[in-house]
Protein backbone atom coordinates (compact mmCIF):
# COMPACT_ATOMS: atom_id res chain seq x y z
CA UNK A 1 0.00 0.00 0.00
CA UNK A 2 0.80 3.53 -0.72
CA UNK A 3 3.01 5.35 1.67
CA UNK A 4 2.62 8.42 0.96
CA UNK A 5 1.46 11.57 2.64
CA UNK A 6 0.33 14.04 -0.40
CA UNK A 7 -3.47 12.74 -1.38
CA UNK A 8 -3.18 10.02 -4.68
CA UNK A 9 -5.36 10.24 -7.72
CA UNK A 10 -5.90 8.31 -10.20
CA UNK A 11 -6.97 9.89 -13.78
CA UNK A 12 -8.18 8.45 -16.81
CA UNK A 13 -7.10 9.34 -20.59
CA UNK A 14 -9.22 8.67 -23.50
CA UNK A 15 -7.01 8.98 -26.94
CA UNK A 16 -9.11 7.47 -29.54
CA UNK A 17 -11.20 4.91 -28.05
CA UNK A 18 -12.96 3.60 -31.65
CA UNK A 19 -16.44 2.94 -29.48
CA UNK A 20 -17.75 5.96 -28.68
CA UNK A 21 -20.25 4.68 -26.22
CA UNK A 22 -17.19 3.17 -24.11
CA UNK A 23 -16.86 6.34 -23.22
CA UNK A 24 -20.21 6.58 -21.12
CA UNK A 25 -19.42 3.17 -19.40
CA UNK A 26 -15.62 4.35 -18.48
CA UNK A 27 -17.11 7.13 -17.20
CA UNK A 28 -19.18 4.85 -14.71
CA UNK A 29 -16.55 2.78 -13.63
CA UNK A 30 -13.78 5.76 -13.42
CA UNK A 31 -16.47 7.18 -10.58
CA UNK A 32 -17.11 4.20 -8.88
CA UNK A 33 -13.35 4.07 -8.24
CA UNK A 34 -12.60 7.59 -7.63
CA UNK A 35 -11.06 8.79 -10.51
CA UNK A 36 -10.35 12.77 -10.12
CA UNK A 37 -10.71 13.87 -13.99
CA UNK A 38 -11.18 11.79 -17.13
CA UNK A 39 -8.53 13.25 -19.85
CA UNK A 40 -10.10 13.17 -23.28
CA UNK A 41 -7.44 13.77 -25.96
CA UNK A 42 -8.32 14.37 -29.67
CA UNK A 43 -8.99 17.02 -32.76
CA UNK A 44 -12.87 17.43 -31.23
CA UNK A 45 -13.73 20.37 -29.93
CA UNK A 46 -14.44 19.88 -26.35
CA UNK A 47 -14.07 23.72 -25.02
CA UNK A 48 -17.09 24.71 -27.46
CA UNK A 49 -19.62 23.16 -24.80
CA UNK A 50 -18.45 25.87 -22.75
CA UNK A 51 -17.86 26.62 -18.67
CA UNK A 52 -20.89 26.54 -17.53
CA UNK A 53 -23.97 24.10 -16.49
CA UNK A 54 -23.98 21.29 -14.24
CA UNK A 55 -20.99 19.88 -13.37
CA UNK A 56 -21.17 15.34 -12.75
CA UNK A 57 -19.02 13.54 -10.24
CA UNK A 58 -16.36 12.91 -12.60
CA UNK A 59 -14.48 16.12 -14.22
CA UNK A 60 -13.59 15.78 -17.89
CA UNK A 61 -10.48 17.79 -19.42
CA UNK A 62 -9.62 18.35 -22.98
CA UNK A 63 -6.58 18.47 -24.95
CA UNK A 64 -5.86 18.96 -28.19
CA UNK A 65 -2.60 16.65 -28.48
CA UNK A 66 -1.06 14.11 -26.34
CA UNK A 67 2.09 16.15 -25.72
CA UNK A 68 -0.31 18.86 -24.45
CA UNK A 69 -2.25 16.14 -21.81
CA UNK A 70 1.76 14.78 -21.24
CA UNK A 71 2.40 18.51 -20.31
CA UNK A 72 -0.80 19.29 -18.01
CA UNK A 73 -0.26 16.04 -16.63
CA UNK A 74 3.68 16.09 -15.51
CA UNK A 75 4.44 19.52 -14.81
CA UNK A 76 0.65 20.68 -12.97
CA UNK A 77 -0.55 17.05 -11.96
CA UNK A 78 3.03 15.55 -10.83
CA UNK A 79 1.45 12.36 -12.18
CA UNK A 80 2.90 9.15 -13.24
CA UNK A 81 1.44 7.67 -16.85
CA UNK A 82 0.63 4.47 -16.74
CA UNK A 83 -0.17 2.54 -20.34
CA UNK A 84 -2.46 -0.68 -19.86
CA UNK A 85 -1.49 -2.58 -22.41
CA UNK A 86 0.47 -6.04 -22.87
CA UNK A 87 3.61 -4.30 -23.46
CA UNK A 88 7.37 -5.53 -23.14
CA UNK A 89 8.63 -4.80 -19.53
CA UNK A 90 4.63 -4.34 -18.87
CA UNK A 91 3.93 -5.18 -15.08
CA UNK A 92 0.59 -7.70 -13.87
CA UNK A 93 -1.64 -5.69 -12.49
CA UNK A 94 -1.96 -6.97 -9.00
CA UNK A 95 1.71 -6.16 -8.53
CA UNK A 96 0.88 -2.88 -7.82
CA UNK A 97 3.96 -0.93 -9.27
CA UNK A 98 3.01 2.45 -8.64
CA UNK A 99 4.64 5.01 -7.09
CA UNK A 100 2.16 8.56 -7.14
CA UNK A 101 -0.94 9.89 -8.65
CA UNK A 102 -1.01 8.12 -12.12
CA UNK A 103 -3.04 8.59 -15.05
CA UNK A 104 -3.58 5.34 -16.69
CA UNK A 105 -3.85 5.55 -20.87
CA UNK A 106 -5.95 2.91 -22.46
CA UNK A 107 -5.25 1.38 -25.68
CA UNK A 108 -7.51 1.47 -28.68
CA UNK A 109 -9.71 -1.26 -28.19
CA UNK A 110 -8.77 -2.99 -31.91
CA UNK A 111 -4.83 -1.91 -32.16
CA UNK A 112 -4.03 -1.04 -28.66
CA UNK A 113 -1.80 1.55 -28.09
CA UNK A 114 -0.21 3.93 -31.07
CA UNK A 115 3.72 4.32 -31.02
CA UNK A 116 3.23 7.96 -29.68
CA UNK A 117 1.37 6.43 -27.37
CA UNK A 118 4.18 4.36 -25.94
CA UNK A 119 6.10 7.50 -26.24
CA UNK A 120 3.97 9.19 -23.70
CA UNK A 121 3.86 6.70 -20.90
CA UNK A 122 6.28 6.15 -18.06
CA UNK A 123 5.64 2.65 -17.27
CA UNK A 124 2.86 -0.19 -18.24
CA UNK A 125 0.47 -2.38 -16.48
CA UNK A 126 -1.29 -5.40 -18.05
CA UNK A 127 -4.29 -7.52 -16.75
CA UNK A 128 -3.05 -11.21 -16.44
CA UNK A 129 -5.43 -13.79 -18.84
CA UNK A 130 -6.27 -17.55 -17.84
CA UNK A 131 -8.15 -18.88 -20.84
CA UNK A 132 -7.78 -18.86 -24.59
CA UNK A 133 -10.93 -17.68 -25.84
CA UNK A 134 -10.36 -14.09 -26.50
CA UNK A 135 -7.23 -11.97 -27.50
CA UNK A 136 -8.02 -9.12 -25.19
CA UNK A 137 -10.38 -7.47 -22.44
CA UNK A 138 -13.22 -4.90 -23.02
CA UNK A 139 -11.71 -1.58 -22.62
CA UNK A 140 -14.19 -0.83 -19.66
CA UNK A 141 -13.61 -4.02 -18.15
CA UNK A 142 -9.51 -3.63 -18.23
CA UNK A 143 -9.81 -0.06 -17.11
CA UNK A 144 -12.24 -0.95 -13.90
CA UNK A 145 -9.52 -3.91 -13.32
CA UNK A 146 -7.06 -1.41 -13.05
CA UNK A 147 -8.85 1.61 -11.65
CA UNK A 148 -9.95 -1.09 -9.06
CA UNK A 149 -6.24 -2.09 -7.71
CA UNK A 150 -4.56 1.31 -8.00
CA UNK A 151 -7.29 1.92 -5.52
CA UNK A 152 -6.41 -0.75 -3.45
CA UNK A 153 -2.77 0.34 -3.59
CA UNK A 154 -3.31 3.74 -2.62
CA UNK A 155 -6.03 3.02 -0.03
CA UNK A 156 -8.70 5.29 -1.01
CA UNK A 157 -11.35 5.63 1.34
CA UNK A 158 -14.36 3.33 0.75
CA UNK A 159 -17.85 5.09 -0.10
CA UNK A 160 -20.38 4.87 2.64
CA UNK A 161 -23.31 1.90 2.03
CA UNK A 162 -26.65 2.19 2.53
CA UNK A 163 -28.16 -1.91 2.40
CA UNK A 164 -26.72 -3.19 -0.23
CA UNK A 165 -26.01 -0.03 -2.45
CA UNK A 166 -23.08 2.44 -2.25
CA UNK A 167 -24.09 5.80 -1.16
CA UNK A 168 -24.84 8.18 -4.32
CA UNK A 169 -23.57 11.15 -3.68
CA UNK A 170 -24.91 14.95 -3.72
CA UNK A 171 -23.50 17.00 -7.26
CA UNK A 172 -20.78 18.78 -6.68
CA UNK A 173 -20.50 22.42 -7.08
CA UNK A 174 -20.16 23.49 -10.69
CA UNK A 175 -16.03 24.77 -11.23
CA UNK A 176 -15.18 26.91 -14.52
CA UNK A 177 -11.41 26.28 -15.70
CA UNK A 178 -9.62 26.59 -18.76
CA UNK A 179 -9.40 23.70 -20.83
CA UNK A 180 -11.86 22.67 -18.09
CA UNK A 181 -15.48 20.45 -19.43
CA UNK A 182 -17.26 21.46 -16.96
CA UNK A 183 -20.61 20.33 -18.22
CA UNK A 184 -22.11 16.71 -16.98
CA UNK A 185 -22.57 14.26 -20.24
CA UNK A 186 -26.42 14.74 -19.88
CA UNK A 187 -26.22 17.83 -19.58
CA UNK A 188 -24.44 18.08 -23.07
CA UNK A 189 -26.37 15.74 -25.24
CA UNK A 190 -29.21 17.05 -24.02
CA UNK A 191 -28.48 20.48 -24.65
CA UNK A 192 -27.22 19.25 -27.99
CA UNK A 193 -30.50 17.60 -28.58
CA UNK A 194 -32.27 20.79 -27.79
CA UNK A 195 -30.24 22.88 -30.09
CA UNK A 196 -30.25 20.36 -33.25
CA UNK A 197 -26.85 21.20 -34.28
CA UNK A 198 -25.15 19.92 -36.94
CA UNK A 199 -21.97 20.19 -35.91
CA UNK A 200 -19.48 17.51 -35.67
CA UNK A 201 -17.99 16.77 -32.30
CA UNK A 202 -17.74 13.38 -29.69
CA UNK A 203 -20.38 13.73 -28.22
CA UNK A 204 -23.02 13.79 -31.27
CA UNK A 205 -20.94 10.88 -32.39
CA UNK A 206 -21.81 9.05 -29.48
CA UNK A 207 -24.90 9.68 -30.28
CA UNK A 208 -25.28 8.53 -34.12
CA UNK A 209 -23.40 5.55 -32.65
CA UNK A 210 -25.91 4.31 -29.74
CA UNK A 211 -29.28 4.05 -31.58
CA UNK A 212 -30.57 2.04 -28.93
CA UNK A 213 -30.31 4.84 -26.41
CA UNK A 214 -31.64 8.42 -26.26
CA UNK A 215 -29.41 9.01 -23.35
CA UNK A 216 -26.09 8.06 -22.83
CA UNK A 217 -26.34 7.89 -19.01
CA UNK A 218 -29.28 5.78 -18.96
CA UNK A 219 -26.38 2.70 -20.12
CA UNK A 220 -24.09 4.77 -18.14
CA UNK A 221 -25.95 3.69 -15.07
CA UNK A 222 -28.60 1.07 -15.61
CA UNK A 223 -26.19 -1.71 -16.40
CA UNK B 1 -2.49 -18.04 -2.78
CA UNK B 2 -4.09 -21.53 -2.92
CA UNK B 3 -2.45 -24.47 -1.89
CA UNK B 4 -4.44 -27.21 -3.04
CA UNK B 5 -3.18 -30.26 -5.00
CA UNK B 6 -6.54 -30.66 -6.77
CA UNK B 7 -7.03 -28.24 -9.59
CA UNK B 8 -9.37 -25.37 -9.20
CA UNK B 9 -11.64 -24.11 -10.98
CA UNK B 10 -14.05 -20.58 -11.42
CA UNK B 11 -18.03 -20.88 -12.87
CA UNK B 12 -20.02 -18.26 -13.10
CA UNK B 13 -23.92 -19.14 -12.23
CA UNK B 14 -26.53 -16.47 -14.02
CA UNK B 15 -30.10 -16.26 -13.32
CA UNK B 16 -32.24 -13.84 -14.10
CA UNK B 17 -29.40 -11.15 -15.31
CA UNK B 18 -31.55 -8.40 -16.66
CA UNK B 19 -30.52 -7.29 -19.61
CA UNK B 20 -29.66 -10.23 -21.72
CA UNK B 21 -27.33 -9.00 -23.61
CA UNK B 22 -25.05 -8.65 -20.67
CA UNK B 23 -24.71 -12.58 -20.87
CA UNK B 24 -22.55 -11.82 -24.09
CA UNK B 25 -19.93 -9.52 -22.66
CA UNK B 26 -19.77 -11.60 -19.41
CA UNK B 27 -19.08 -14.69 -21.37
CA UNK B 28 -16.10 -12.71 -23.36
CA UNK B 29 -14.89 -11.92 -19.53
CA UNK B 30 -15.49 -15.63 -18.12
CA UNK B 31 -13.64 -16.76 -20.93
CA UNK B 32 -10.85 -14.33 -20.68
CA UNK B 33 -10.38 -15.42 -16.84
CA UNK B 34 -10.40 -18.92 -16.99
CA UNK B 35 -14.05 -19.51 -16.06
CA UNK B 36 -14.89 -23.04 -16.88
CA UNK B 37 -18.57 -23.17 -16.80
CA UNK B 38 -21.09 -20.66 -17.22
CA UNK B 39 -24.23 -22.20 -15.19
CA UNK B 40 -27.46 -20.57 -16.67
CA UNK B 41 -30.51 -20.66 -14.18
CA UNK B 42 -34.24 -20.19 -15.31
CA UNK B 43 -37.35 -21.08 -16.96
CA UNK B 44 -36.37 -21.17 -20.81
CA UNK B 45 -35.49 -24.66 -22.15
CA UNK B 46 -31.46 -24.34 -22.80
CA UNK B 47 -31.80 -28.01 -23.65
CA UNK B 48 -34.02 -27.30 -27.05
CA UNK B 49 -31.00 -26.29 -28.08
CA UNK B 50 -29.75 -30.11 -28.47
CA UNK B 51 -26.27 -31.39 -28.06
CA UNK B 52 -25.53 -31.23 -31.41
CA UNK B 53 -22.93 -28.69 -33.53
CA UNK B 54 -19.96 -26.67 -32.32
CA UNK B 55 -18.68 -26.03 -28.97
CA UNK B 56 -17.14 -22.70 -27.82
CA UNK B 57 -14.16 -21.98 -25.57
CA UNK B 58 -16.78 -22.14 -22.97
CA UNK B 59 -19.43 -24.61 -21.64
CA UNK B 60 -22.81 -23.66 -20.81
CA UNK B 61 -25.00 -25.47 -18.24
CA UNK B 62 -28.65 -25.11 -17.97
CA UNK B 63 -30.63 -25.58 -14.82
CA UNK B 64 -34.80 -25.15 -14.21
CA UNK B 65 -33.83 -23.92 -10.81
CA UNK B 66 -31.68 -22.92 -8.17
CA UNK B 67 -31.83 -26.16 -6.32
CA UNK B 68 -30.89 -28.21 -9.16
CA UNK B 69 -27.83 -25.44 -9.94
CA UNK B 70 -26.80 -26.05 -6.49
CA UNK B 71 -27.42 -29.75 -6.11
CA UNK B 72 -25.05 -30.10 -9.50
CA UNK B 73 -22.44 -27.48 -8.10
CA UNK B 74 -22.40 -28.91 -4.13
CA UNK B 75 -22.38 -32.55 -4.95
CA UNK B 76 -21.21 -32.82 -8.44
CA UNK B 77 -18.30 -30.25 -8.17
CA UNK B 78 -17.54 -29.74 -5.20
CA UNK B 79 -17.76 -26.08 -5.36
CA UNK B 80 -18.19 -23.20 -2.85
CA UNK B 81 -20.73 -20.79 -4.41
CA UNK B 82 -19.81 -17.41 -3.79
CA UNK B 83 -22.17 -14.48 -3.96
CA UNK B 84 -20.81 -11.24 -5.47
CA UNK B 85 -22.94 -9.08 -3.49
CA UNK B 86 -22.34 -6.10 -0.87
CA UNK B 87 -24.36 -8.18 1.84
CA UNK B 88 -24.14 -8.25 5.62
CA UNK B 89 -20.53 -10.28 6.13
CA UNK B 90 -19.42 -9.81 2.46
CA UNK B 91 -15.69 -9.60 2.25
CA UNK B 92 -13.97 -7.52 -0.05
CA UNK B 93 -12.26 -9.22 -2.83
CA UNK B 94 -8.91 -8.39 -2.56
CA UNK B 95 -8.90 -10.43 0.34
CA UNK B 96 -9.23 -13.34 -1.70
CA UNK B 97 -11.56 -15.47 1.02
CA UNK B 98 -11.81 -18.66 -1.03
CA UNK B 99 -11.15 -22.10 -0.12
CA UNK B 100 -11.45 -24.09 -2.91
CA UNK B 101 -13.38 -24.02 -6.75
CA UNK B 102 -16.02 -21.65 -6.81
CA UNK B 103 -18.72 -20.71 -8.01
CA UNK B 104 -19.74 -17.24 -8.67
CA UNK B 105 -23.68 -15.79 -8.48
CA UNK B 106 -24.38 -12.13 -9.64
CA UNK B 107 -27.07 -9.78 -8.61
CA UNK B 108 -29.71 -8.68 -10.74
CA UNK B 109 -28.39 -5.32 -12.15
CA UNK B 110 -31.41 -3.51 -10.69
CA UNK B 111 -32.10 -5.12 -7.35
CA UNK B 112 -29.43 -7.49 -6.45
CA UNK B 113 -29.64 -10.84 -5.39
CA UNK B 114 -33.30 -12.27 -4.09
CA UNK B 115 -33.70 -14.07 -1.07
CA UNK B 116 -33.71 -17.26 -2.42
CA UNK B 117 -30.36 -16.81 -4.27
CA UNK B 118 -29.41 -15.31 -1.10
CA UNK B 119 -29.67 -18.48 1.05
CA UNK B 120 -27.83 -20.67 -2.09
CA UNK B 121 -24.44 -19.10 -1.16
CA UNK B 122 -21.86 -20.24 1.15
CA UNK B 123 -20.19 -16.83 1.54
CA UNK B 124 -20.32 -12.76 -0.55
CA UNK B 125 -17.38 -10.90 -1.47
CA UNK B 126 -17.86 -7.35 -2.96
CA UNK B 127 -16.00 -4.92 -4.79
CA UNK B 128 -14.41 -1.99 -2.70
CA UNK B 129 -15.95 1.56 -4.87
CA UNK B 130 -13.97 5.16 -3.81
CA UNK B 131 -15.90 7.06 -5.15
CA UNK B 132 -19.43 8.83 -4.83
CA UNK B 133 -21.18 8.98 -8.17
CA UNK B 134 -22.87 5.23 -8.70
CA UNK B 135 -24.61 3.07 -6.45
CA UNK B 136 -23.09 0.02 -8.08
CA UNK B 137 -21.35 -1.75 -11.02
CA UNK B 138 -22.14 -2.75 -14.42
CA UNK B 139 -22.53 -6.52 -13.94
CA UNK B 140 -19.95 -7.58 -16.59
CA UNK B 141 -17.86 -5.36 -14.76
CA UNK B 142 -18.03 -6.79 -10.83
CA UNK B 143 -17.48 -10.31 -12.80
CA UNK B 144 -14.41 -9.91 -14.23
CA UNK B 145 -12.44 -8.60 -11.12
CA UNK B 146 -13.96 -10.96 -9.20
CA UNK B 147 -12.93 -13.75 -11.84
CA UNK B 148 -9.63 -12.11 -12.07
CA UNK B 149 -8.69 -11.86 -8.43
CA UNK B 150 -10.22 -15.39 -7.92
CA UNK B 151 -7.35 -16.48 -10.91
CA UNK B 152 -4.52 -14.45 -8.85
CA UNK B 153 -5.63 -16.61 -5.95
CA UNK B 154 -5.73 -19.10 -7.73
CA UNK B 155 -2.45 -19.42 -9.14
CA UNK B 156 -4.07 -19.67 -12.53
CA UNK B 157 -1.31 -20.17 -15.76
CA UNK B 158 -1.03 -16.73 -17.71
CA UNK B 159 -2.12 -17.57 -21.47
CA UNK B 160 0.34 -17.17 -23.83
CA UNK B 161 1.14 -13.95 -25.39
CA UNK B 162 1.75 -12.94 -28.63
CA UNK B 163 3.06 -9.51 -29.47
CA UNK B 164 0.33 -7.36 -27.21
CA UNK B 165 -2.18 -10.03 -27.25
CA UNK B 166 -3.04 -13.30 -25.71
CA UNK B 167 -3.12 -16.08 -27.70
CA UNK B 168 -6.52 -17.28 -28.95
CA UNK B 169 -6.56 -21.07 -28.64
CA UNK B 170 -8.26 -23.14 -30.86
CA UNK B 171 -11.68 -24.41 -30.18
CA UNK B 172 -12.26 -27.82 -28.41
CA UNK B 173 -14.04 -30.92 -29.46
CA UNK B 174 -17.75 -31.05 -28.64
CA UNK B 175 -18.83 -33.01 -26.10
CA UNK B 176 -22.80 -33.93 -25.34
CA UNK B 177 -23.69 -34.41 -22.00
CA UNK B 178 -26.83 -34.06 -20.23
CA UNK B 179 -27.91 -30.63 -19.29
CA UNK B 180 -24.98 -29.35 -21.37
CA UNK B 181 -25.23 -26.90 -23.90
CA UNK B 182 -23.12 -27.87 -26.36
CA UNK B 183 -23.31 -24.72 -28.93
CA UNK B 184 -21.43 -22.01 -28.84
CA UNK B 185 -23.85 -18.64 -28.99
CA UNK B 186 -22.88 -17.95 -31.99
CA UNK B 187 -23.81 -20.91 -33.75
CA UNK B 188 -27.21 -20.79 -31.56
CA UNK B 189 -27.87 -17.30 -32.78
CA UNK B 190 -27.45 -18.33 -36.67
CA UNK B 191 -29.02 -21.37 -36.61
CA UNK B 192 -32.29 -19.86 -35.13
CA UNK B 193 -31.81 -16.86 -37.51
CA UNK B 194 -31.88 -19.35 -40.50
CA UNK B 195 -35.07 -21.13 -39.09
CA UNK B 196 -37.08 -18.29 -37.81
CA UNK B 197 -38.45 -20.14 -35.28
CA UNK B 198 -41.08 -17.93 -33.35
CA UNK B 199 -41.07 -19.93 -30.12
CA UNK B 200 -39.87 -17.78 -27.24
CA UNK B 201 -36.15 -19.00 -25.34
CA UNK B 202 -33.00 -17.05 -24.01
CA UNK B 203 -31.05 -16.88 -26.97
CA UNK B 204 -33.99 -15.03 -28.98
CA UNK B 205 -34.30 -12.66 -26.66
CA UNK B 206 -30.77 -11.45 -26.57
CA UNK B 207 -31.61 -10.77 -30.07
CA UNK B 208 -34.60 -8.98 -30.02
CA UNK B 209 -32.89 -6.98 -27.19
CA UNK B 210 -29.78 -6.51 -28.67
CA UNK B 211 -30.94 -3.87 -31.93
CA UNK B 212 -27.83 -2.35 -32.90
CA UNK B 213 -26.34 -5.95 -33.81
CA UNK B 214 -27.58 -8.98 -35.71
CA UNK B 215 -24.61 -11.45 -34.22
CA UNK B 216 -24.32 -11.16 -30.14
CA UNK B 217 -20.63 -11.95 -31.29
CA UNK B 218 -19.88 -8.91 -32.70
CA UNK B 219 -20.35 -7.18 -29.53
CA UNK B 220 -18.69 -9.91 -27.46
CA UNK B 221 -15.69 -9.68 -28.83
CA UNK B 222 -15.44 -6.40 -30.54
CA UNK B 223 -15.72 -4.16 -27.65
Amino acid sequence: MASSSIPLESLVIVHNVAKRHNVGTLARSATAFGVTEMILIGKRDFNSFGSHGSTSHLRFRHFHSLSDARHYLKEERDCDICGVEIADGAVSIEKHPFRKSTAFLLGNEGSGLSEKEYAMCDFFVYISQYGGGTASLNVTVAASIVLHQFGVWAGFSETSREGNKFVVAQKPEKMTKRNYCAESIEFIVEKRKNKKENSCDFFDEIKKDDLTSSNIMEDLFAG
